[in-house]
């Protein structure tokens, strides 16, 4: 960019919904012009995460039409600003749920910018936040503050990573925050689907023993023989269950349907740690004494700040950790969406954006 | 003891309720004699716990009739085993809520003898786990197993000591467990009964900031100006919990009547922790958002290990902590346990048994 031009907004052309349906057509819209500490870049891949679900049909309130989803988003940097400094035209990068934040606040002042009152969401980012509203991923194109964009390591495919930024970072960060990364400890991970499976590999890539806890036994060859899970718990079978009482420092908790808390605080050991990262629409059922009595904590969990984000990438590359996908073109997206509703997918779509946009 | 001489089961006085009714009258019973690891003293104080009140009229459906409570227990060694390495005649003891546990666990191993999942309560023990039940302190004599004496240190008065062994304890361990023992640190109280001005008592001695959180406005001055609180809140009072949102780095709950948790968590910073050390009947509604949306934890802590009670009540002396206590005699018992009942106390009963016994 040259210092003295006049800023010229960005032309991009994604996928948007228009209303509530939540039905995906051919969208063009402009984004913001690629400002002194922006990068952009040509998106490649961009993952489908389940939220986009219920964005798209405007199931949490907050959605703004016409709606572009997306925040799970690699690409190849084509242009920078001129105060960019980490990055450089034709670097692999990524963007996840978040384009933005206050920068100044405590939790933005300790790497925690997912805890800023004020973070800006990847799309449909409230208008009090931003100038204009935001558009995720299912785009050719992405402007983003580099602070909000991560590096993709040369050793990781593009495509397995898109699901990291935000189903990786997601597991990751509690992992690593409630101390349930130390070799040989026992961790479950309950729900094995787009969020699951990442745990399960990160878990094992710690040295973490891991059991795997899904209300379908037919997910039992899955966990154990191709994802290296340990032992597997069908969470409806009350005999396995009573079996496995007592037997796990910590659970991740991947589940936003409603279920029941008290089964799975029983699996877990005396000062054992039951991590929600997914939210059921109804309050959960909490039992005090359990809790009491083994001085257990249920917490919660969401992504990570953006040192951390970066630190997940760079261990995924390291210890060959992907997300398991299924590429497909751009205009299959309203039926992977279908799919994805029905769990009918191993474990993320992602869309090959660039190829067939 | 003679090593040599046939043991002989002691002889004590105390009093029990004999059913549901509660009602507490002159009993004469007997304890095992004096084992090779076991203290025998002279009860000189025994606080009233609320969970005392439970226990009389069977409300958790684990009474065994005849029923001494007591487990607030302060008194005079006047006789040791040939084992016994910690204690000699005269010293001044205590002895809380068990009496005993298997010693061989991971929980016993790690001075967490409150988690063994077979641990002695000092009165009304179940069956399976000791050969005679036990009876507490509301008695002249008590025969224990040294590892479940404490030493009271000479500089804290017995009287005020005996509430520490339950209360005392019981919020003492979260606060160090959960590390909500920094100087500076901004603490809610939530509950200013027997645990809650102990609570606050021992915060201000670590140096946090306390607030007290009570459905009373008639607390407020008590909290501020006689225990030194920092701020106050009426949890009914609307505009005072906004107001307060997001300052508390963690809680002590000791509420264990219904209430609602959400409040409560607002009050939280990122990563606050909110501290149940009461166990209302009915399961607590816990929303997952707002544990997410702050990576907040709610735990749970019961007692205290041995090492940690000494260690606590060794606190207490040095920081001149010690339960508001209102000293009754013997025969008052009944008035006491009703008064109790309404919480008509501040802030602890505690049985003069020796002088009146």
């Amino acid at each position: 960019m040259g210092g003295e031009e006049e800023a010229e907004q960005v032309q991009a052309f994604g996928w948007a919904a228009t209303d509530p349906s939540g039905v995906l057509s051919p969208f063009h819209f402009s984004r913001r012009a690629t400002g002194e500490k922006d990068v952009q870049f040509k998106v490649l891949y961009c993952g489908i995460c389940h939220s986009d679900l219920h964005m798209l049909k405007n199931e949490w309130g907050t959605s703004i039409y016409p709606l572009v989803p997306g925040h799970e988003i690699v690409g190849l940097v084509t242009q920078v600003g001129n105060n960019v400094e980490k990055f450089k035209v034709g670097d692999r990068v990524g963007v996840g749920c978040m384009v933005g934040s206050c920068r100044n606040c405590y939790n933005c002042s300790n790497d925690l910018e997912n805890y800023c009152p004020d973070f800006v969401l990847t799309y449909s980012a409230p208008a009090n936040l931003v100038p204009t509203t935001t558009y995720g991923g299912y785009s050719d194109t992405m402007v983003c503050d580099e602070h909000f964009v991560v590096r993709i390591p040369d050793t990781i495919p593009m495509d397995a990573a898109a699901p990291l930024l935000c189903a990786g970072i997601t597991v990751y960060s509690p992992i690593r925050y409630y101390g349930l990364d130390k070799a040989g400890m026992e961790v479950g991970v309950v729900g094995l689907g787009g969020l699951g499976h990442v745990a399960v590999k990160f878990l094992k890539a710690m040295g973490v023993r891991v059991t795997v806890v899904s209300t379908s036994h037919g997910k039992k060859a899955e966990a154990m023989e191709r994802l290296g899970a340990d032992s597997f718990l069908v969470s409806k079978d009350a005999e396995e269950m009573n079996a496995a009482v007592g037997k796990l420092d910590g659970i991740i908790n991947t589940v936003s349907a409603s279920h029941s808390l008290l089964p799975l605080i029983g699996l877990l050991k005396t000062n054992g740690k039951l991590i929600l990262v997914g939210a059921p629409e109804k309050p959960h059922e909490l039992p005090a004494f359990p809790l009491l009595m083994g001085r257990k904590i249920v917490g919660g969990s969401v992504i990570g700040g953006m040192k951390e984000t970066q630190e997940m990438i760079d261990f995924a590359a390291k210890h060959n950790v992907t997300a398991d996908i299924e590429v497909v073109p751009m205009d299959y997206v309203n039926t992977a969406v279908e799919r994805l509703a029905k769990a009918d997918v191993k474990y993320r779509f992602v869309l090959d954006v660039a190829n067939t946009i």
